[in-house]
């Protein structure tokens, strides 16, 4: 995007620029969940970190797929936001000296960012609808429920173990 | 937080480290909003961002009571996920061309931060009930609550016009 030009004049311009930085944010993940993962200590959580990081390179590959379905280069964008979210877990993550805390922290940072994308993904699904590109919006439409169900499985895990051992 | 030590060491550590943080995003985002506002151009959009800049200074004066509540200093943390989240959408709004596009981009934009902040006070609500803290937690259920309700009427507001307008 130029820097003194508006180079975003139209929804698909919009839609297209939402596309870079999500992909962008989804690349920036794969290389953040490794260490998510070694440095949890629990087991299933330090598992889900893993399947997540499957899924989130299936993501890469969606996206990728629905660049090509609208005739669009594949091309990431800047995306201040997810760096924003890596950051505050790995500053917050030097802090912590108990382990079962760092797990209870890792869950809120890995919910913070499955959160950014939740809400990436809804938007970018509306607005392919509104566009007429439903066939876009059904495959992006299979990470948002990924995305949510990785949310969901995050807070059973700190709700059923996790807090109570951070916090006894 | 020291820089090179490791300062929390308990679950109430990381309680009153996110209640520091989100403090920090409140008061960012009691900043932005006015700007929102301004740039917005539906009516309902504009008015709804005021609203929300009420709402938001409203839970500004919630996180004081419940540090006052919880018996620690009042303070803010940096937080580089808001700030991500913000310079994102300034960046964003600054190449947008068409005001109906722009809403779109603006609406997409305040629900990142209000995702951001359902899944801080999702935590920190769960952490507060582990803690022992029903009452802090059903202060920050109360601002939790009207983050849900923003997000559900930006969604409204995007679905019912904005979206429409800005594909047309």
């Amino acid at each position: 995007m130029g820097l003194f030009t508006k180079d975003i004049k139209t929804m698909n311009d919009l839609f297209v620029h939402q596309l870079q930085d999500i992909y962008y944010a989804e690349n920036q993940l794969v290389k953040a969940l490794p260490t998510m993962a070694q440095k949890a200590s629990d087991p299933q959580l330090k598992q889900g970190f893993l399947t997540h990081l499957e899924e989130t390179r299936q993501h890469v590959t969606r996206l990728e797929q629905v660049f090509k379905m609208h005739g669009v280069e594949i091309q990431a964008a800047n995306c201040p936001a997810i760096d924003g979210i890596i950051e505050e877990a790995h500053d917050t993550a030097s802090e912590i000296a108990d382990q079962s805390v760092l797990d209870a922290a890792l869950i809120n940072a890995a919910q913070a960012a499955e959160h950014y994308e939740i809400t990436r993904y809804g938007s970018l699904i509306a607005w392919a609808k509104q566009l007429g590109r439903n066939d876009c919006a059904s495959v992006l439409q299979k990470t948002l429920d990924e995305e949510k169900a990785t949310d969901r499985k995050l807070t059973s895990i700190a709700e059923s173990k996790v807090n109570l051992r951070a916090a006894s």
